[in-house]
């Protein structure tokens, strides 16, 4: 039987800093057909509490330390300020969205990650998307809005990657459901040359992947997406596509659809 | 044909304040047989954020106005920190539970409190509770777990008390279940001697309870309980018991049953 579609876009926190482009993606997410989640990040604005609480951010080698207290902000901004409000504009414009941490439904289980040779904190690897939870609510014609938090399975919340939870649902998702993964960001794709928003490369391999970060051509917030969604392609995902919101409804739209 | 039993909870957010009553509480909960809710509160965290936070808790006669900053606070608080990490310790015992707040499937319609004659800023006066969405949890196999956040279905989220979430709740699923409300705290129920927790009142009937308030032996956090319970049995709620949580798995152990 023909598997029927389902569509995953991962937005970033800057999205829903400006009530302008939030509105922009809602209405193109709304366009979107057929069966969909939303996975959302929103670090800057949990360093923007950690500031104002007078919390420090701590990173190594520019990766985020989730102490006790970072760990809280990230429930709170994640899981709370920006999936609740996300869910409530979602619910004015006729979707029906419903938030979902990791916890929810234990749709994210994941493993704290070994402190040696980082202690990274309470940060998840994820173990197990819950396709079946996920699946529940689709099928009860539901929007899962999904955010950057795990669960351990034995009472503690993590702090996962949003990039990473939606490779991951994706994968879990793809043995029901053809499935396609959008991360959506603010440029049209990855640009052969940084500074020309024309030059997208609209077919990438992974062949291409690798001489662009050899010759350090690829940001760092880019590389995070490409490499989750390498990762989804090798493991039975149809389609993933980098690019900016406007690559959701309109295929004419210019956007790097990756490849292996 | 006969109806299935519902059990909703309501907890004040005191009883996760204290690692000792929270594992108490989900072990008492775990141990209620059939479908269940589970509704909390967190007024006292909130306030313990918008102190570090330095932003000021303004209160009318005693009761909260809800500004913009303390909507905020209220969705970080009460939909994000304590409802996922009660979402992620329920899971760790076993209950199937899913974070509900009332934009999630819209869960929990408001209106936004007129502002004559009191402005009490992002209020939220209970429109509809979406009964067939938590009967979709329900039948799947979830437990959900509210928050007192509402949204108004035109994108804005608002706070609403959660004992008068509990109580419109209970109303709700009154159609579809034989339902069964209890408010948790920490007393043996409503007590004829303040000062004994021997002088429960075992059933109440809405008389006495207006003779307990004429002689002004109700306490303050009490009145909400009670008004929404007697409110709940003249919408066919089937039965409303105030009491600690040991009521919960022991029908010998007083509490307060209340009657119309």
């Amino acid at each position: 039987m023909k598997k029927k579609q389902l569509s995953i876009v991962k937005i970033g926190g800057e999205i829903l800093n400006k009530e302008n482009s939030t509105d922009i993606f809602l209405k193109k997410f709304n366009a979107l057909k057929g069966l969909k989640i939303l996975v959302h990040g929103g670090g800057k604005q949990a360093s923007t509490l950690a500031n104002r609480m007078g919390i420090e951010s701590k990173m190594i080698n520019g990766r985020r330390i989730t102490d006790s207290e970072n760990l809280d902000i990230a429930i709170m901004v994640y899981g709370g300020l920006l999936n609740k409000k996300l869910v409530a504009r979602l619910q004015a414009t006729g979707c029906a969205a419903i938030g979902v941490s990791g916890a929810d439904g234990n749709a994210v289980l994941a493993n704290k990650r070994p402190p040696q040779p980082i202690d990274f904190g309470f940060a998840g690897d994820i173990e197990k998307v819950n396709s079946d939870f996920l699946k529940l609510l689709l099928e009860g014609g539901h929007t899962p809005v999904m955010c950057a938090l795990s669960h351990d399975g034995k009472g503690q919340m993590l702090n996962t990657n949003a990039d990473t939870i939606a490779s991951e649902t994706a994968i879990a998702m793809s043995s029901l459901y053809d499935t396609k993964l959008y991360y959506v960001f603010d440029k049209p794709g990855v640009l052969e040359d940084v500074d020309d928003e024309s030059s997208v490369i609209r077919n990438m391999s992974e062949a291409i992947y690798q001489d662009l970060i050899a010759s350090n051509q690829i940001t760092d917030g880019m590389i995070p997406k490409l490499d989750n969604g390498y990762h989804a392609l090798r493991h039975q995902v149809a389609q993933v596509y980098l690019g900016n919101v406007k690559m959701l409804t309109d295929a004419k739209i210019p956007s790097t659809r990756i490849r292996l």
